[in-house]
Parts: structure tokens; C-alpha cells; sequence
């Protein structure tokens, strides 16, 4: 048996949460809250699990209950761009991770070119090389992790078939800017290149900055697939559910894969969240979330001060980027692995998010977590 | 955008359904049951959507207790074949759907040859050719549809990487017999080719025929990916959580792909199944299916009796194939949108099936209905 992904192992976010359990260490590795999702959305998925009729596939786009009202929030949300047609715009998927891995299959051809940032997500490479194309690199450098655009041009050729976008930037919470959007739109004019655009921590964007889609630039709205979670929002990373918003040809290519990939996504789970995300008209919740998570980022890094950390600016996300001056351990995934096992704190050493494993000594916490949670791990760390 | 599936459109399944939703026609179409899970599942999804700490990823391949009640499951129905062990050898994925697709991504490389039985559940052949791969067609013949050794046997050569099994099949219910898994084994002994084995209706076999899976077949066993569905055994296609169970370093494989399609699948939904199957000790649910269906099928067979139908047998699954005699259409398609539009129920026509469109005239109901649904349709079709 010779593997299509020799090089591709248990994920980071596995190791570092298996390392946690056996070292009991507290685990601000793994991105996911330590609370629970609103309670108003919990009940909802328990009615909807004792509604007679809502156990049967679903529409393989998604409930239209749901896409409905995802159209609605996002033509709020979305300044200048319209509403996505729910009918043919709007594809709900088992998390974003689905609906990235959809995109890819559908347009990836092999031998297109792929272009990533990075650090960037493990899944991006493995994915993109698993449809025949071939990712091109292009390094977002510390602390601030914003694009490069001569760098950008000097890879992007007429074989770029997509440009993989992720803001807020996972592991660094960078956010593109209008600025950044136009850079991007400027270099594809005049080709046929698309672009994914990963904004699963849409909503967690701090310090007043303008949150901004791709959907909100007019000429990048229709070559782009903007992905969303509500995972990430409704702090239920263990529901699944995610969605992909394209023009019409676009999402026609992603329903074509998504429909082998799973079909359909869990139809009393769509049912719930088409009910909480309905009866929020005036986004409520999703306005929430950066003052949340602002003021978590804030405490944490209140929690670590004094400590010889270099914290790394957080514009968005859940996500501390954090380097350790006073000490230089070989790797940085050495340090993560004596932070666990020494220190009681699991961490994801940033080199995972670089395909040649690039390591610049940086190791990511993640904040969302009880305030109990962090202090407990600011304790262990001191 | 050039797409890399033109030849895919909208399934022959939404199609009919939405044909049935069009002109009111009774859907006897889509493979779904119109009743509900059971209850205590219900209660069981009901109860974990309330329960706090359940909400955030499951680990990738399952949920410990869901993997070990599995295991304990398929240890007392498979008879001669040891228990797949939950550590290694069972991941738990988003319906068999994303199962077949994880598989095949892990395994066909580009040029690979992929045998497929015709007719075929229709995502075999585009999800073979997103890898790469060249599908191989064997057509088993009507109304048996029993594979024909010697014609496969000329199709395997040393370039065959997969050979897929779907027993209970779709659409025809033929089941392999222990002939024909000796025969598959000695067809591929000395190769390196794998099985994919699609057992979702492995329950559903009728007769008093046994149930053989490809796990009972020692030599088989060690090269088989072998796929069910608690949608169908649970009559809740609508959740969406299936598995797959191989060898250690087979499953590694599909680890490695189903960590980047879905990452893991619905946590709450997971513990609900986990209770469900844990508690029933005896296989009772398990072991109730074939005569719950069979009774079924002798119920719509009874009901479709002297009105001109030909009734291909039926084995196993939940379809029944049937032509009408008495009428010629031009094509089964047409047949299909005749008894939608003009006796108002939904059937999907069986060239579907094949990659070829192969028109045998056959036609094919889903029983898997209440009996007043059953009895409408029949009263209908009259
Ligand atoms: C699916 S596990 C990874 C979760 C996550 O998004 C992260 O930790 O970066
Ligand atoms: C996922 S829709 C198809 C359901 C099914 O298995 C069938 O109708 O054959």
C-alpha cells in the first residue's frame, strides 16, 4: 500500500490535545472553546430531535430554512455586497473544513497552481496535493503577518488557478485589509484564477477594525468562495456545520463534489441553527463575539505579562502567537512539548503551520477559554 | 471555469424529489424511510444537545465509547472474524458517503483502474474519476444480478487498485454469497488490489439468507475497507454518521483523508448513538431489520400484484425493481416522469445506474414507507 500522503501524519492539533490528556496538562492547544454553545441553540437542536420528519436527508445544498437565513444575516452583515441567493449562492457543509476540501476537489486541476500563505492551516497543502495541483508558498513574515505584494506577484503565473485567503489569519489573527483586497484584485484582473476565502472568525475582529469579506469587493465577489463556520461563532466546533457562499457557477462546482463528498449536512442540527440564527434580527450574537473575545485576549494577555514572553499583536481570532525570550529551546516544538510536560500547558508550536516546517520560535496559545482556564494556565506557566 | 465533473448534474435522487415535491407525487424515489428513528434515539440526541461539555470536535476518528460499541457489535455479527479493533481499525465518518469518498481518495492514484459493478449507486464512477482514477465497468445482469466471474476477470489486471462490492446492492438487493466472496478472494490473491466493501444495507437481508460481509472472509478481510451507515440502520439518513472499517494501516489511510474532508463528525450526535448501540446488548434493533423489511416487501409486492407489473426479486436492501409490460416507453426516464406527472408517484429510473445510461426499462420503488404510503402508491399506480 504506497500512500497518496506519505508525509502527512496525525494532525498537530491531535498530538498536542493527546499530549494534553496524557500529561493532564490544561490544553490551550486545539482550537476550540472550553464553554458551551448558547443555550437558546441547545435547546433548539433537542427540540428538533424529538420533531417527527426532521430525521431524513436533508437537500444536499442545506436546508432552505437555513440558507434563507444565512442570506439574510450576510446581506446585513456584508456592506455593499447583495444578499447571496439562498437557491443557487449558498451550500451548507459538514464545517468549513468540508466546504475548503469541496473547493479544492472542484476546481483544482492537476497541475494548477495553488497559491498559500504561510503559516497556514495543515489541511491547505495535503488537500491541494491530493487533487494533482501544487501549492505555491508565499511567507507572511512575524509579527504582523501581512501580505507581501511583490512577493505575491512574483509567484501568481496564468497556471494560478486559486489563491487561498484566510482573515482573520489562523494562527495570527492578521486581517486583510480594503487595502490588501485591492492588491489582490489589481493582480487577478484579467485572469481566470479564483479565490477561496477562509473567514470562519469573521466576527472575531478587534480594536474596531473594519471586518471585510471578499464579498465585499465587487470584482472579487465573483471569482470567490467565502467560507464560513458556525462552528467558530456559535462556539460549537462539535456540530459541523459550515457553509460555502459563491456566484452561481461557482457554487454549482462545489454542489457538484459536495454532493459525493457528504451529500447532506445532519438535518435536525440545520433545523436548530436555521431557528436561533432566524430569530436573531439584528445579529445579536455575531456582533457579540468581538467584544468577547477581545476582552478575553485582553485578560490573557494581562495573565502573561511580566512573564519574558513576547506577546505578538492580535488583531483577530482566538488565537496568542507568543514567543519565550529568556529561553531558547532547540525547536519550537520542543518548547510546546516541555511546556506540556514541565509546565501543565499544551501549546501548538507554529512550525505545523509551514510545509517545510519553517520555525521562527513562535508558539500559539489559544484564548478561548473560561477565565478560570487562563489564569489557571498563566499560574502553570509563571 | 472549466469544470472537472461537466458530465455531473443534479442526482437522478434530487431530481425525483424535487419532481414528487413539483407535482405532488408520492416519493417512492429517493432511498429514505418516511418514519422515524426510535424513540429512545431521539431522546438520547435530545439529552446529549443538553448536555454541557458535549459541543466542541469529537476526536477525528470517532468518539472512544461510539468506536468501542461498534467494535462490540460487529464482534458478535460477524461470525469468524475478530472484532475491529476501535483504536485502529474503525473511523467514524459523515454518512457512508464521505466513507466511499475518503477511501477512494486515499487509495486511487492517477491511472489507477477502480472495478465497479453496473448498476451502480451514482457517485462510484465521478468520485473514482475526481482521483484520477478509471472506472471499470461490470454489468450484472437482470434480474439476478449476480456478478458473472469470468467477465470480471477479464477486466482485473495488474493496474486494478480497487475492486467496490455493494451487497445488500442498490437498486437490485442481490447479495453476495459465500461463492462469490471465495471468488472475489481468489482473484485477487498475489495482487495488492483492495476491496472497498459498501455494506450500508447489511441488515436488510431477507430469506433466511445469511449475512456475509467481506470482514468474514479471512484473506479479504486484510485488504477491505468495509462501510455502514447508521442512517440506514436507524432510519436516520438525515444524521449523517457512518464508518469504516479496515486494518490498521489501511484505516490509517482514510484517517489521513477524513482528517482534511470533515476532520471529525457531530459530537452530540455521536454520544447518542454510542447510548443506543451500547444498550442494546442483544442486537436486538440489528437483528429486527430484515424481518421489519421483508415484511415490507412482501406487503408492496402484494399490493402491486395484477396490475401488469414484471417484479424483479428481491433479497435484500429496501428497492423494488420492477418493469411494466404492458407499456413501452422510449425510455425508462420517460416512464419515470410519466408515473411522477400523470400517476403521481416518484421512481427513479435504473439507467441512472450506469455511466452509460443502459436502459433496461426498469424502474425502481423505494418500500422503505409506512403501509399507507405503500398501499397510496399502489392505489395510484392502478
Ligand atoms: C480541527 S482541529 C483544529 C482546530 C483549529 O482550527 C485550530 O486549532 O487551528
Ligand atoms: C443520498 S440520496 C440517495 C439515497 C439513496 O441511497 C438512494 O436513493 O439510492
Amino acid at each position: 500500500l504506497l500512500s497518496k500522503l506519505p508525509d502527512v501524519g496525525v494532525s498537530i492539533f491531535t498530538q498536542m490535545t493527546l499530549l494534553a490528556q496524557e500529561t493532564g496538562a490544561i490544553n490551550l492547544a486545539q482550537g476550540f472553546p472550553d464553554y458551551d454553545p448558547p443555550q437558546e441553540l441547545l435547546e433548539a437542536l433537542a427540540r428538533h430531535a424529538l420533531t417527527p420528519g426532521h430525521h431524513q436527508y436533508a437537500p444536499m445544498p442545506g436546508l432552505p430554512r437555513l440558507r434563507e437565513a444565512i442570506s439574510t444575516q450576510v446581506g446585513r452583515l456584508h456592506a455593499n455586497a447583495p444578499a447571496p441567493d439562498p437557491a443557487t449562492e449558498i451550500t451548507v457543509t459538514a464545517g468549513a473544513t468540508e466546504a475548503l476540501y469541496a473547493v479544492l476537489a472542484a476546481v483544482v486541476r492537476p497541475g494548477d497552481e495553488v497559491l498559500v500563505f504561510e503559516p497556514a492551516y495543515d489541511l491547505y497543502g495535503p488537500a491541494i496535493r491530493l487533487q494533482g495541483g501544487v501549492p505555491r508558498y508565499v511567507r507572511l513574515p512575524a509579527p504582523h503577518f501581512r501580505p507581501d505584494w511583490d512577493a505575491v506577484r512574483r509567484v501568481v503565473s496564468p497556471r494560478t488557478r486559486l489563491v487561498m485567503i484566510n482573515t482573520p489569519h489562523n494562527p495570527s489573527g492578521a486581517i486583510f485589509t480594503a487595502d490588501d483586497w485591492n492588491e489582490l484584485a489589481r493582480l487577478l484582473a484579467g485572469t481566470d484564477a479564483m479565490v477561496l476565502s477562509d473567514e470562519v472568525y469573521e466576527h472575531l475582529v478587534f480594536d474596531g477594525a473594519p471586518r471585510l469579506s471578499a464579498r465585499q469587493h465587487p470584482e472579487l465577489r465573483e471569482r470567490s468562495f467565502v467560507l464560513s463556520s458556525f462552528g467558530k461563532t456559535y462556539h460549537a466546533t462539535g456540530w459541523k456545520v459550515g457553509y460555502c457562499i459563491a456566484p452561481p457557477a461557482l457554487s454549482a462546482e462545489v454542489r457538484r463534489v459536495h454532493q459525493f463528498l457528504t451529500f447532506a449536512v445532519s438535518t435536525p442540527t440545520q433545523h436548530a441553527l436555521a431557528d436561533v440564527l432566524t430569530a436573531d434580527t439584528t445579529d445579536a450574537h455575531a456582533h457579540g463575539l468581538a467584544g468577547f473575545y477581545q476582552q478575553k485576549r485582553d485578560e490573557f494577555r494581562g495573565l502573561l505579562a511580566g512573564q519574558g514572553w513576547d506577546l505578538l499583536p492580535v488583531p483577530g481570532g482566538y488565537f496568542q502567537l507568543a514567543r519565550y525570550d529568556a529561553f531558547s529551546p532547540a525547536t519550537d516544538l520542543a518548547f510546546a512539548q516541555f511546556l506540556a510536560r514541565e509546565k501543565g500547558v499544551a501549546v501548538v508550536p507554529v512550525s505545523a503551520f509551514y510545509h517545510d516546517g519553517f520555525d521562527d520560535g513562535l508558539i500559539r496559545f489559544c484564548f478561548a477559554k473560561h477565565g478560570e482556564t487562563l489564569a489557571a494556565a498563566a499560574a502553570r506557566l509563571r
